[in-house]
Parts: structure tokens; sequence; C-alpha cells
């Protein structure tokens, strides 16, 4: 809910990924939670209005570590749904383990060894910060090499049920 | 997320209390939960758009029972709580013992004495069906009672806040 990483990366499996933007979508911790999901739904429509993306990946919550810290993502993580969702956009889910074997090779990586190898893979100067941005430009390569067909043809039929102009 | 209880209720303490719809948004279990998430916002919607409530009052989750039906009772409020924000209706949550106590008298009170005192309350000729429709009746009489003066400032506060016609 503080921070909501957001990254966003054009490509496919088997050819170079590109970073074309990553932040994170911020709310005060002081305010209200229903405040605070409305903060992040603009947020979220901001990068959606920008990027347009074929696809959208969210982490999937698990409910085993931090109480209060899990309800606050399973919230945020319900209106970047519901965001990608009202515009037709497939969206998939994916475990932090799920992320952290597909960039690494390994489910349990640390957090500094995701930064390096999405600054690898993504050929970037430095690893993205803050880490909320380097965790979801993980996600969306792992998105990428995980879907190949599934990917495209979710993006077809999502295309097909496009409203013509 | 299966059977999301509404409610509404016209009144204020000190006076009687009336019913004025109950129901449930249902989503189908079998399908994907940003789907799901989408039909709620729908049905909310819909709701919001016949009752245009003043308040909105939503059981505030606590991740102690059951992982995967709280997350999915944390995601559908999420999104209960956008619907209301976003329209500037102050919304205000309360805990499954806060609203027992508040319509019962006992925290601890059986869902039968929830739906007894809330047929009592309401003046209904039967217990409201399903039982997450009395439920959310039961918020909406726990919200009135215990707002009061919070209520009428919230209230005035979101009237002026509204754009001019």
């Amino acid at each position: 809910m503080t921070r909501c990483g957001v990254g966003v990366v054009d490509g496919a499996p088997g050819r170079p990924l590109t970073m074309v933007a990553c932040g994170v979508v911020r709310t005060p911790a002081e305010e209200d939670v229903p405040l605070r999901l409305l903060k992040i739904e603009q947020g979220i429509e901001e990068w959606l209005d920008a990027h347009a993306p074929d696809l959208v990946a969210i982490e999937r919550v698990f409910a085993q570590h931090n109480v209060r810290t899990v309800m606050g993502t399973a919230q945020a993580s319900a209106v970047a749904m519901l965001c990608a969702t009202r515009r037709g956009i497939p969206v998939t889910l994916h475990t932090p383990s799920e992320v952290k074997a597909a960039v690494s090779g390994s489910g349990r990586a640390e957090k500094a060894q995701v930064g390096a190898m999405v600054t690898r893979i993504l050929r970037l100067d430095a690893p993205p910060r803050p880490a909320d941005a380097a965790d979801a430009l993980a996600l969306a390569i792992c998105h990428i090499w995980r879907g190949t067909a599934n990917n495209r043809i979710a993006a077809a039929l999502s295309r097909a049920r496009e409203p013509r102009p």
C-alpha cells in the first residue's frame, strides 16, 4: 500500500527484453485505507493510460507472512486486477517464488540477487530503485518468459473483444 | 467473493430504522479472481446508483480465520471501498464483533441471533435471506447507531465536496 511497484517491459521469449519504464505508486501510510485504495487506482490508471500494456502480471499474495501487510497487499492487488480487467487486459498472477525462480533460477533468491538479474536481463546501467520497482520488472520478465503461447492467445482474445471504434 | 451481502437502511439514532433494500452480489466460484472482482464492482455500482447512500459501512476483515476466504473477503471489500470513495461517500469499517455487539449486545452472538435482532430492529416479517444480506443490514444498523455526530459531519463534508451541477 505504501509503495506499489510498477514495471513496463517490452519483448518476447527468446528475444532481448527492454525496460520501457518503472516506478512506484505511493500512498501516505497515515491516510485511511479507502482513500489510499482510491489513490492506488488513480496511479495505476495513469500507468495503464501511458503504456497501454497488452498483458498485466500481478503478484499472487499469500497470507503466510505478516497479517497486516498481507491484507494491504491483497487489497492493493485487487485494485490493480480491477483496473486491468476493466480495460479487457488479461491479468495473470505469479507468486514471489515463481518470479525469483524465473529471473534467478532460485525461488529463494535474495532481493539484491533479483535486482542484479533484472539489471542484467534488461541491460540496465544500475539496479532499478526502489526495490519495489525492480520487483515489478522481475514480475514482468517472469510473465513474458512463462507465458509464450498462452500470452499470445490471451492478447489476441482480448483484442478480439475490444469494441470497434 | 461468492456472496457479497448488501443492505440499505434508512434512519437515525433514536428513531425507528427502516430497511430500504437488501440482497447479495454473487460471482461464480469457478471464474478467475480478476473477473470476479470486476463483477463485484459492477454489482456494487448498481446498488450505489439505485440508492445513492449518504454513508457506506464495510466489514473490517481480519486474517485470523481461513486464509483463502479472508484474502477473497479483503479483495472484495477493497472493491467496495473503492466504489464508495470514488463517489465521495464516506466509508467506515466495523469488525464483525462490533456489529454483533451493536445489534445483539454480545460480540459473540450466533448468526441466527443476529438475524433475529435485525428482523426485530427493522420490524420485518421474517429474517432477511440469505444470511449475508442480514449481516449487511446488521452492519448498516451498527453504523447508524455508532455514528451519530460523526456520521452527520462526514456526510456534510462529503456533500460540501461534491462538484456543483
